[in-house]
């Protein structure tokens, strides 16, 4: 991949242009009269009772909502006054949250024993998968999603280096069901000064597992489901896709690795290109498995990557993608017993999702 | 409180009428010709990932789904041929879900290396607060109130006796936007076979800090949420409403006694007759907060309890009530950085959830 053009928004803020073969970014000055960013826009605070942190970003309160498609903000702008892109076009754009949970540079307070809160330290960045304002993910061609992937690998490595970073996560929300207010294709990238609760219960799981057993957690999972194979989607010599025994939604499928690897910067290029590859397979079943009658499944894709340090040690890469939707007229809802006790409670069985995708047909071919 | 009056529905199932001070139950007979339970219809998973257990009950993906009000399942069913409830009326009434996710006698079982599953015992029960099918909780009088809280804390006693239960949770689901299948008024007690996941990080926070304390933290919380005051919303002799400090909610309120219990069976008569009346404040405050324009507010109310055991000597009972309407037009929707990795984003400040609440006045007088 060659490396990415910078520019800078009118307000300071990053903007990063990634091109494909052949193509070279042309930005334009954003000549728009923005405000000047808040440094202290949002706040950490400590929740005692559980032991986790959580980001209050009351200017998120105003961000963008559904705006009509002549006036997307993640279209290309090419008199540099209408949009955030400064451009006559672009392939793939990274540029940071202009309504961010997380900004600037700093780590964490000390925990006292009274109230803890601190500035919202960290990164948001927003992430256009194309200038298409209609397409989706799985339209992509297969160069196209591999230069999305390299984005990925590219922030990835610039922001697990940052100051103060814990984590850094790659994700898409698609689907107004879920609460997508922007509908141009895009996805975002946190990079949060702290390990997630989730990241944290994984890696807990993962060291108890290797004192007992010596190996690893995650590699000891998936060989479990290829053995198994009642719950594979889809898998080539690179990558398998399957259906977790112990799903929590209505559709859901992890993407391995079958080398163990922390995250996207340890792939080597036949693998970056074969997770491009099996990642566009399983969004393409998605789209599919409503279409046309209903449209495509509202998903949320979440790329779970590890840092190369002892703490993270056993975390292997993978991809979680789930969807809320549970049948052609019904959503799963995350009530009580969900959103409350973290208890979840799943309507379908993980192997008739599995069938059902597998029938869906792929593109592996 | 008089001891309730036990019927059977046709398949079996248990049926329980809470009735106020000089009302007599006179259930009739279930004469609907219901199917027999399946006594394994649904299973237990542990999700080796995370180290939390999943229902999977796919029985539930047919259940009843917003029928039209003459057909409702929860209005009283004079002939015993309509509704769950068959009697020609009630005050507060309680009966086995017929669409459980857990169900029968049993525990877990133990856990290996590879794919654990087991049948989902346990108990799943639905709790008719009145039987206007059209009401809703914060309309209820304070006796009728106080009645369904007799309730809870009558099933909370029998099912924490029950075998193989670990924890008994009481709740209410209320509005479409939170999915909620049955518009009339109600709510859910579940009996779970294993600690929540949310209550396990509670128990395990508060055993930390009386080892670095020597006290409870849930009281300490308390008593700092008091001497802070700014977010308090409501506060009695008995008990105190309060927007926590690090609320992961649009709208969040937490309902303490004042003193230190586990559990609704420890409280006394006066904090009984007490709790009624704050939780009926607290609803009156949301149902005010969007209506008339928007009608009520949808929330989930989420009752904390813990058996007093030792593993659980640490839990102090509270009601956590959680919205997600964060203004008049937009809901607060679980996306990426919440449902995959539990990393809970506020777009609102807790100060000033707590001041519009108190600004939209109280009953306690």
């Amino acid at each position: 991949m060659t490396a990415p053009t910078l520019a800078k928004l009118a307000d300071g803020r990053d903007l990063l242009f990634f091109a494909l073969a052949g193509h070279r970014p042309a930005p334009v000055a954003d000549r728009r009269p923005l405000p000047k960013r808040d440094p202290d826009q949002s706040q950490l605070r400590f929740d005692r009772s559980t032991g986790q942190w959580v980001i209050v970003a009351a200017l998120r309160q105003d961000r963008t909502y559904k705006p009509p498609p002549d006036q997307c903000p993640l279209c290309p702008g090419p008199t540099g006054l209408t949009t955030e892109i400064p451009a006559p076009d672009y392939d793939v754009v990274v540029f940071e949250n202009r309504f961010p949970s997380l900004s600037g540079i700093g780590g964490l307070p000390p925990l006292g024993d009274g109230f803890t809160s601190a500035p919202g330290r960290g990164r948001c960045e927003v992430i256009c998968f194309s200038s298409d304002h209609t397409g989706s993910f799985a339209e992509l061609a297969p160069a196209h999603a591999r230069l999305v992937v390299d984005a990925w690998r590219h922030r990835t490595a610039e922001l697990m280096a940052a100051p103060g970073v814990e984590q850094v996560f790659c994700f898409e929300n698609r689907g107004e069901e879920i609460g997508v207010t922007l509908a141009h294709p895009h996805g975002q990238i946190y990079g949060y000064p702290y390990l997630t609760p989730r990241t944290a219960a994984m890696l807990q799981q993962a060291r108890e597992h290797r004192m007992r057993n010596g190996d690893n957690l995650f590699a000891d999972l998936l060989a479990r489901e290829v053995a198994d194979g009642g719950r594979i989607v889809a898998r080539t010599e690179l990558f398998t896709a399957f259906v977790p025994f112990a799903a929590r939604w209505p559709v859901e499928v992890h993407i391995y690795p079958n080398r163990f690897v922390h995250n996207l910067v340890e792939l080597d290029e036949d693998e970056l290109d074969g997770f491009a590859r099996i990642y566009l397979d399983v969004l393409g079943r998605f789209d599919r498995m409503y279409a046309p009658a209903i449209g495509p499944l509202p998903y949320m894709s979440a790329l779970h990557q590890f840092a190369d340090i002892d703490a993270q040690a056993d975390g292997y890469f993978h991809v979680e993608l789930m969807s809320i939707r549970r049948s052609a007229t019904k959503l799963k809802y995350l009530a009580a017993s969900e959103s409350a006790m973290d208890a979840f409670i799943s309507d379908v069985t993980p192997e008739s999702v599995a069938q059902r995708l597998r029938d869906l047909g792929g593109q592996l071919g």
